[in-house]
Formats: C-alpha cells, structure tokens, sequence
C-alpha cells in the first residue's frame, strides 16, 4: 500500500468496543482516527469516555457523507445501529468492519435470535454480497478488499479458534460450551446486575439457553472446518474482573481418536500464526496475560475416564474478541502488515 | 441434648476451614471451642491466623487425650493428617467431623486418587466402620451418634446438591461440571499461584482431568441417588474472588423427560430444607448472595435445541462447602438443633 | 422491655442501607420488618433488590399512616426525602432513626453543605427538638426514648470514633483525613463511574474538597469532645471493592503529649465498648475483618520524625457506617440489649 | 547513536520489575534483551515468572563478565543483591540502571533507613561517583552517559512528581503523604499478607512511620526542588488490585499563595513533558488509565477552608514507579528517542 497515512472512522466510539479501538489506534504505525463518532454522546469530550486517552478531541455525530470518504470505518455500535449505517457506508464504497452481531447470520438465524426481518438481507451471512465473516485465522483469503466484515463475537472468537480445528474428532451434539467473561463484554452500562456493588466478590451465569453467541459458535465453526458439531450446550458466565474471557470446551473424542491427533490437529493449525499459541501439554491459559492485546491462547487436555477433549480458549474480550481483531482485519483488507498497531502479549501481573 | 455447653475441639486451626469453624462458633449457641489447636503454628496467637476474631487464645499443640476428653472434634487438617489423627480419636469415643478427603473414598478409589494405602481401610467409605459422607441433606439419618463423618468437598457438594435429584432424568455419560471457585477453596497458600498479584484480573483453569473432587462426585451422586452416572468430564477454574463457588452442570436429558419433570424432581427434593433453595425459572444463583452462610442456591434450565439441562449450584465454599456443613452435620450428629449457629443468608452487595 | 416482638419499618428499601437493615433483621431476635417500603420500585418483589435474602414479599409504597403505628422506622432514603418523611413520624409519634444527611448538621451548615433552607429546623442539630446524632458510643444517653436519631455518616463513623478520643492531644488546623470506601458506600447506582468495568483495578480520589462529610467529622468530633480541631483537609477515595471503609487520620501531636499519653486516651476511652477495639501497637485494621458487622476497629501509630499521630478506622460501610449502627441505636433507643442482631466479627478470608 | 540494536541485560529478571523490563523490551525498537538472569531461579523457562511472554528462554544465572559486555544493565535486584552487584558491573564500564533501593540515599540516611554500613558508599547519594537519582523529568540532563542510575521508587516517583513544583508554595513540616499501592508494589511475593484470599476485598495500611520510601520522598523532593519541605508524614496502603499507584498529598499553602499559583507552578513544570499530564481543574487522577503505561497523572485541588492544597499523582507502579521509568533513563542515557517503546496511554476499562 502506497499510503502513509490510513484514515480511519470509529463510529460507537462511545462504547468499549469504540474506546479499545483509539487505543489501539493511537499505536498505529499508520493508521489515524480521523473521524470519532458517538451519536448519542457527540459533542462531549472523547476523554469523558476514554479516559485513559491524552487526546482533546470531541465525540462527533454520525456523518455518512464523511465516513464514506474514508478509507476504512469501525462500526463499534448496537447491532440495530450497525444494520442502519452499514449498507449506505457499503453502498458509498467504504471498506467497513462491524464489530457488531448484525451480520455475523444468515438473515433466518438473524431472525430467530435477534428478532425481527433482516433489513438488508444481501449482507447477511447468506447473502449475495454477505459479509466475510472475520475470524481473521479462518478468513485471511476472503479480507483483501472486502467490502463489509463482520468481526466475530467476542465468545465465538475464543470457542471457534478452540474448537474448529477439532471439528472432525469429536463427536456431533456433544459439545458443552462453558464460558465465562470480565464485565466489559456486557459493554458500557449503567445495569445494576453490572455495578461494582453487584459484581464484585460476585459470580453468576448468564444468558443461557438463548444467548445469541450460542448459533454464531456453531455456523462459525461449520464455517470454518465444514463439519457440522451440532447444537451446542452454551452457559456463558460474569466474573468479576473487568477484561478477560475463557471458553472451556469440552466434547466426546470419536472412536480411534487419540491425544496426540487432537494435539497434532491444533498445533498444526496455529503453527504459523502470530496471534495463536497453543500451549504446552499440561499448561492452562490465562486471561491476564493477553489483556491488551490481539492474543489467544489455547490449552487442551485428554480426559480419557470421561472420553472427552477440553479445550479452552483465553483472550481479551476486548482485544482478539472485538477492536483487536478488528484491526487485525483492517489491516489485511487494506494489505497493510497484519500485525501493525498489535501486539500478542498481555499481562503479568 | 441436656447439656447448655457443648466442648468443641478445632484440629488445623490454622487453615481456612479452621479459622471458619472459629468464626462460626463464636456465634454457635451451645458450642464452645474448647480445644483450637494447630501442629505447625502452636504457640501463635489465634488472631494471627484469624484477624477477624478478637480472642487473645494461641493455638494450641495437638494432644489427643485432651481431644477424646470432648464433645466432638473437627478436623479441619490435611487428608494425611486426618488419616493419622481420626482413627485415633474414634478409638477414644469421640465423634470427629473430618474436613478432609481422607475418608470420602473407597479405600481403591482413595489408593487412586489420593495416592498410597490407605491407612485406615475400615474407616474409608467402603470400610466395615465407614464414615457417614456428610452431605447432611442426602445423609441426616445415618449422621445421629455417628463415629466419623467425612465431610464433603466444596465441589462435589454444590455438584451433587444440583445433580443428585436430576440422576434418574439424565444420560450416564454425558455430564460435563464445569466449576469455578474463589481462591480460599485452594486453602491457605503461599503458592506464586494463588498471590493477589497474579489472582486479580485473572482467570484460569486447573487440576483437570485428574482433580480428586471428580470422584468423589461420581461416587456421591451414586451413594445419594442410587444411580451411576458415569464418568464425567470435570473442569475446575479459579476465579478473582475469595470466596463462593458455582457449578454449572451440563447432562443430555433422557428422552421423554422434559422441563416440568426435571423442575419436579428438584423441587420436591429440597421443598422441606433449610439450606437449600431452587431457584425460581431464568434465575440463576449468585455466589455473594451465600457468602458467609450455609446456604445452597440452585438454577435450573433447560436446553431443547441441545437436548440438555443445565444445573447450577452455588455456595459459599468455605460455608456449605466446609466449616458450615460441618457445623450443620455436628448439630445432627449431636441432636442439636440442625440450624443452630448457622445462617442461609449471604451478602448483597 | 416487655415485648418479645418490635415491629419495624424500612423506608429506602431498595437501597443499600435498607437492604442491608433486612439482612441485619432477619437475625434480629426481637425486631421484625412489619413494612418493607421503597417509592420508586414499589411492587417488585423485595428479592429484585436483595438477591440474598429468601422472602417472597414485595415493596410497599410509603404509608405514613402504617408507618405511624410500628414502634421504630429507620429512614434508609436520600436526605431530600428524609426531610420530607422524618416531621411527619416524629410527629406521629414513632421513633425514627434516619439513615441519611437530613438531620446532622445545624441548620445553617445544612443551608450550606446540602444546598437550600432546611425545611425542618427544628429538627436539625441546632433546633429546639434537634435530633440526637446516633454515633453510639457517644450519645448513648441520649438516646433512650429520643424521637429521632440522625445516624452518622460513613466516613464521619469511622473517622470520629478514632479521632475524637484525641482531640485534646493534637494540633488545631493540623488534622488531615484520607479516606477510602469501597462502591457501596456510594450508594445503589447506575453512574458509569461505580460500573464493575470502571472500577475493578481502579483506584481515585474523589468529592474534595466539598465532600459534605466534611463538616459532619468537624462538629461530631466537637460534639462528641467538646474540643474544635478546626477545619479538616478531607479527601474520600474509591476503592476496588464492594464493602469497607479505612480512615487515615494524621494530625500534629501537642508539645508535651508523648505516644503512651495518645494510645492511652483511646485505649481507656473504649475499654468497655463491644463494637469498638483499639488494637495493639504495630497492628494495622483490615476492612475485610469487619464485613458484615457492627464492628469498628482502630489503630494507632505515633511518628516522632513528623511530630505527628496517625490513628486508622476501620468500619464496614453498610455495617458500623449505616445499617448496623443503625439497628445498634434502635436497640438502645427501645431499651434493647445494645448488640442484639449485631455481630463485631467479619470474615477471613 | 549509531547502533541499532542496543544489547541488555536484565538481572532479577524474576521479580516483578525484571518481568514488566522483559514485556516492554519486546515492544522496544532497538533494545533487546540479551541476558536474562535470576540468580535464584537459574535454568527455569522465563515462561515460569513471566506466563504472558512467548520466549522459549531459559533464566540464566549472573555472570558478571557477560553482564559487563553489553550496552546497558538492569538491575531488578533486592537492594542487598544490587549493593554487590552494581559497584562490579559500574567498574566494568557498563551503564546500570538499578531498580533498588541501594544507591537512593546518602551513605548515612542508608545506614538508617535500610540498615547496616552502606557497602560502596562513593556511589550513595552524597559520595564522589554518586548515583544519578533518575526521576528522569528532574535529573534528564545528568542522565547521559552516566556510570549508575539509581531508579526511584514507585511511591517517591507519583509523590514528587506531584510535589516537587510546590515545595516552594507549601509550608515545610505540614506535608502528609497518604499513598495507595497494587499489591505487585510488593514485589512477588509468598507472603500471607498478599495472597489473593487475604487482599481481596480488604484494604489496609502498613509500614508507617518508617517506610523507607519516607526519607526517599523527603530528599527527592529536596533534591528535585532545592527547597527543604521538612519531615513528611507518610502513610502506604495495600489496595486490591494488583497494579496501579495513587499518593495524595496535602500540605499547607503559604501565606499569600492562591489556587492560580499553585496551579501554574504544576503546569508550567510539566507543560513539555511527554510523560507526565497536568489534568484540568475538578479531575482526578485514575491509575487504571496510566495500567502497563510509563505516565504519571497529577490532579490539584485547593481546599481554602483547611488553608491546603491536596495534589494526587497516579503512575503504574511498576511502568513509571519501576520498569518503564528504567526504560526511560536507559533512553536518555544512551541518547535514543526518551519515549522509545513506551506509551504514555494506560487502560480503559
């Protein structure tokens, strides 16, 4: 790429999603946010919502007109907000990355679990100009020059890069999904059942049996390995910490199946990548050593009593499972470095 | 009982379980912690391992004599220091109330799980003289006048309260515990693992497959219900948090069973306990909520799309999960009343 | 006093001052929560804002008239409705003890500190029927009978108990008070600055230097000692996590006054209170030691490089800083067993 | 410089400042870390101290001669271990940057505050090669090409940063310093007092009167100002959370000084600074926006009433209060970009 300067637009950046991305920009070796919007908050300081940031800048309104000039947009809003703006910003020629789950479905998966008529079919999942879905591992051929992604959900992203490369050793309808999240997975709210009074010393479930997550993992993972799981047990859980998520996977290993096939399956997957490691037999991963960062880290254990394979998948929810990725994606659509603005190392302590 | 004063003895002191006991006694009605002993920090004052108290007492030598001279004794002490101490004190009259795994197994599956002979083989749960396994709402008939009870793990107690009713209703084999706790569940330690500065803002998994809480579930869910549900898959994981403990147990329903009969059989079980609670539909339990109390909090759903239930148990681990149960088991063992000195309330916030 | 039932009411309800007087009363052996009010969430089930609690009641809205015939009614309300609902009680005959800001001041440091003309003058601290300020161990006399109590603050508990002993023995002018409270001290609320992800591994100054304990510590350290020390420097923090409060209070040591003099002056002052302990030398107070109790406990070290004495507070926010001293003064006030209900032992861990 | 790789080494590499050196040397652009070494712990993966690193290396043992062939050593050594090491490797003609206490004060106050005979009393504060104190906005233009850094300490860094501009507006012998550290300010550590069951939800001070980093405060500020501020009294906290430092500071204004006085000397100080952020009137400082960042934020308030002023500084305690701070001089020392490889953009949420 020729240019020296990527001019970037953040829309939601109100949100953690939104803020996480300035952050990571800031680092960028090329890319500037020109554009910073929050509808909702525009005209407020972009410090009374970042603030961890030095900048002045003040949240702006929504501009379609300039967002389409840019050369890429952050869409980092409600899913209802997402299915507003993308279209038109698709439409106006200008690559956008949704962090939200408004095009991670097929419109009749997008009707059964968020409820209503997809409104732009076309960029569904199953659509004639669908999103690329972007696991970034699992899609890399699709990004350059896309047109619309859809970045993954923060639980999908830790379960799918866990799991897929297991797809084809464990058995159909087996798989228990259980996971749990620091608080700023729920985004910015002002809910009681999010307040530090509430959540700290505090643990609890969440969600299940229709969290939204549970048919993102499943049609992510037939995605990306072409093997169909089944539907999956799915119990998503709050902790008290404020980033941070681990996904323990756990399924039945098929007849024949050994540890070293399942061990051989994932560390050859991930053997060429910058951003997943796969750690060694008898390591567990922890969440505070990505915090920050773009990483995931992935733990694998044979239960032969149980006859099962648990994987569990660490990341930071705000990292690898929302902005992270998102500029990981940006910056193989754009042909930029992959990795330019991340880093694959969080934490200690 | 005749008596207004009953003379407690507290083994391993020192030690979360220990301190617990102290700390519930002091609000006991009839209990007096006569004897508070602790082999490795005799001669310190009480308060140094249990700020919280106000006592000017030092922890006292292990003497068995005086210990076979009370009421009841708590072993609040590693399994290979019950192994050593229980067998005598039962030989001196006194009931003993083992915090520990020592008697919880059979001695095979002990041999297996905990490693070596096991020393006392008529005292393990397949002994001629076994303990009573002390999970007092599955075991209050057989706790009246007994020599030894093995008091449950914190684990296998909030998975087995949460499964046990469920056994008949479920399929062998496919029940997956995915368990969290805060860090006092690993006891007292000056392990770098279990140091606030890795702790806080993290999130981990450990001790999977070979956890010795994993048998001890299966076996207490066959002893409580009468129904094997084989080996499951188990997966603990330590949370940010000091105390409480949840269990998210996952089991593909039989079929033919539906929601009604699995809300039914957990109902019913507990409708008549003092401890336990299920949860109305789409509550799940909260660990704050038990913290400090002997309480049992249960959540139920389940999952059609999966073909599965999801149960969850929550308890304050060293409530319910030790030095609670263990006051509870000693009220009935002693014909106190079973609530006396304990309370089903936590925290909120 | 005769009756084995006190029939109480809570107003504020919902928030955590009122939901921690029903946990306290759960367990109180002569006081029952005849009427559970909260205004604005009337109707929800009493469990919506007090997880850990078991009853199937829900909030009532506020009936004077039910209120007038109960034999004490804490106010747990913000002070704008204190000073609406307390003329009415009073006048109705019912004791009230109020939770909130409404009645400690005099009148004109009301006008100042909270803003407006105090609708209730008479009431205030410098009235004619001025409510007597419920710091417990400092007005005990004046409460049997009172009609109404203005229960102290948080900060200014923890802060007057450790500094008024040595009013005599300090600088004027030279007191500097650093105080740090965990969320709940705040209050139940929705700010985006109490939110779990704002808070966990945070740490901030806030309120200073117009934070309305301000001069609440001032004229309670002058009511209770008879002695001005002058304006206070007072700074509040908010720390990661839910309940607790230290106060950090440094002040120049007269000429003349020696460590043994400052350490007696506390020491002999609180000899005989059951909720009240100043520890050895050396010995630090810990929050955490105090959750859930009545407890304050007070440390004191003596620095003659500065010339100065730091003497720390430790209280349980909810407890000692609200509910519970809140139930200690009702007792008091009906001629109850001053710690029925009440505990001066927190946890560990 | 025309190099461009500088060679470095990092002795303590176990310790919580050797393994925040080893995370940001990963991010640096021309620093790499070529030994590694814990005396301790020689022959461990680094993956062992520092789980959020990907390296394969092993810990080396100190070998003074390898040490002495580089460009640039880190000492994140315990004081006594630098007192020998450092005196050899400045003899070898290697700069040293030294995270310790060892070289901070003069030989005397050392013998006092750290006890026993100051070993190498000509590197001290006050001998003829004395040790650069490398608060590096005070000390930059000593800094190049020096022989030994002394690295301050986290609580001295936030406080004189904070203080320093004032010295000369504040009347001596009324400064109180009331500091709150993360618990990793401790250093790793087995020790009950920092376990995770212990700290969290507690609070509590420690240390006072006789921190060592008193008399570090009293003559850096000195040093940095030349204005003797007189005897400080200084109060550290543990705060649970693992990172982050906050010290707020309050000392009486001088006769004729006004909030514009005060407010200018701070910004005016800092206007240039990359590092270090002045925040607007009304803000104070977070230490989770400054969390894995080498900033400092200072919030001021003036409190007329209390004739004061209460200034907060907010740093990470082990970025600007230890490695990022050693990264820092070894910039400046070594004449290459001061800001190279750290940020000045810490967390949110």
């Amino acid at each position: 790429m020729g240019r020296t300067t990527v001019r970037v637009g953040v829309v939601g950046a109100s949100g953690y999603g939104g803020t996480e991305l300035l952050r990571l920009l800031e680092a960028h070796p090329v890319m500037t946010a020109t554009v910073i919007a929050a509808r909702s908050r525009a005209g407020e300081p972009v410090r009374s919502v970042a603030p961890n940031l030095r900048t002045d800048a003040l949240l702006e309104d929504v501009d379609p007109v300039a967002l389409g000039a840019l050369d890429v947009v952050f869409l980092a809003t409600p899913h209802e907000a997402s299915l507003e703006l993308a279209p038109d910003l698709v439409d106006r020629g200008v690559p956008v990355i949704d962090l939200s789950g408004a095009f991670r479905l097929s419109a009749a998966d997008h009707a059964e679990w968020y409820g209503g008529v997809h409104p732009a079919p076309e960029l569904a999942a199953d659509g004639g100009r669908a999103a690329v879905y972007g696991l970034t591992e699992w899609s890399r051929a699709e990004l350059p020059g896309a047109h619309l992604v859809a970045n993954p959900g923060c639980y999908p992203t830790a379960t799918v890069l866990a799991l897929a490369p297991l797809a084809g050793l464990i058995e159909a309808g087996s798989v228990v999904v259980d996971a749990k999240s620091g608080t700023s997975g729920a985004g910015r709210s002002t809910a009681d059942a999010l307040s530090a009074s509430t959540v700290l010393g505090d643990l609890v479930a969440y969600g299940a049996p229709r969290h939204r997550h549970t048919r993102e993992i499943e049609t992510a993972i037939a995605g990306a390995s072409g093997i169909d799981i089944g539907a999956i047990g799915f119990t998503p859980h709050l902790v008290p910490m404020s980033r941070g998520l681990l996904s323990t996977c756990s399924a039945r290993v098929r007849d024949g199946v050994g540890p070293d096939d399942l061990r051989a399956a994932l560390v050859d997957r991930y053997a060429h990548e910058g951003f997943v490691d796969v750690l060694p037999a008898g390591e567990f991963p922890r969440t505070k050593a990505l915090a920050g960062s773009n990483g995931c880290r992935i733990g694998l254990l044979h239960d032969p009593r149980a006859g099962r394979v648990v994987v569990t998948g660490a990341i930071d929810n705000l990292g690898k499972g929302a902005a992270g990725q998102a500029i990981q994606n940006a910056n193989v659509l754009l042909g930029l470095d992959e990795g330019a603005g991340l880093t694959a190392i969080g934490m200690h302590p």
